[in-house]
């Protein structure tokens, strides 16, 4: 039974690959897991259909027979604990790396949706230029940290597993901001990721409607 | 082996159960597992012996012999998988309880962290009573779509789960602004989850170097 994922059916960045299915798109390619898309439409996303699915109306969702599950993050660590190749056998291996997911999600990427506010919602508001260096700050105080742990090492915790997955999508976000060229470990961290057959999969996968 | 946490040697709230070592005290009091806690100044926080534990100099940490895990959503998802008590036994249950811990910190908790930012570091700014009003919008536009999905249940879904006990601490943060009032089902919710004996223990425990 090939699971089933939602994706945009028109995508808000044109399909350069930050909607979040992109993220799971990549843990199936990782894996070697086939997978279908069923898109949706900005309106349907609010619809009783939809949220039934995804209580907040977004996408990805996934769904495998009657199991549905909604939340990037939890999408990837189903796919990662049911098939090999994003998280180590190891036990104590296998905790750091869904750690370095939550990592990701919880401690690196709320600023740069913080960020991403204040360009987007905020953008036209008169405190919109002064504000905006407060707010890059505070991403760097977690890029500084994530820079630091990293040092010259290829992934976070030895092998590459879904916690880089997780954590080079989320830094993938800052691309037109240019923060995490100041940090260039982490620049080249993000080029590996993008260079992994599997991601350039997922990518020209999730493009493919809108080019 | 008794695993070690960390917490703040001084509290920032004063002992009223915000800081993230109270989820994972909690964790413990609801599988009946004993923790010690180590605390840790604001300095140590920030120095080398911390930051091998934790790459971004916060609390709460996780050691258990060899093992050592930061981020608070991980380290719950770690005790509620090696003990019973936090996750249903069905396969497709535990995904959809762990989808959310994902829901709380990822979905629901950023536009509170974002509130929280607001309020503490851009409280003496000059746009801060126009964008104030901005920002408790967007910690709606989420308690909204919660608070419809959990309607007239107990829980979000069927048992008390891991979920529900990060949603409900990611809630407690929004205590002071008055905004989960907004929504009666949810408010009621919360205070079930204060009213569990583990949370009281664990909530006790964590403001008894305080008081």
């Amino acid at each position: 039974m090939t699971p089933i994922i939602t994706a945009f059916e028109r995508s808000p960045d044109g399909g350069k690959g930050l909607a979040r299915d992109t993220r799971v798109r990549w843990a199936f390619e990782e894996v070697g897991q086939p997978y279908e898309v069923r898109p949706v439409s900005f309106q349907a996303m609010k619809e009783p259909a939809h949220l039934a699915l995804h209580p907040f109306g977004q996408i990805p969702t996934f769904e495998e027979g009657d199991l549905v599950l909604f939340e990037t993050g939890s999408i990837v660590l189903h796919i990662a604990q049911r098939h090999e190749g994003l998280l180590p056998d190891n036990g104590n291996a296998r905790a750091r790396a869904i750690t370095w997911i939550f990592a990701a999600i919880n401690t690196v990427e709320p600023p740069i949706l913080e960020l991403a506010n204040a360009i987007l919602l905020e953008g036209d508001k008169p405190w919109s230029k002064e504000r905006l260096p407060l707010v890059k700050q505070r991403v760097r105080d977690r890029l500084g940290p994530l820079s630091d742990r990293l040092g010259d090492a290829e992934w976070l915790d030895d092998a590459f597993s879904a916690g880089d997955l997780m954590m080079v999508s989320v830094l993938l976000r800052l691309k037109r901001s240019g923060i995490v060229d100041e940090y260039p470990n982490l620049s080249a961290y993000v080029a590996r990721g993008e260079a992994r057959p599997a991601y350039q999969r997922a990518y020209a996968a999730q493009a493919a409607p809108f080019r």
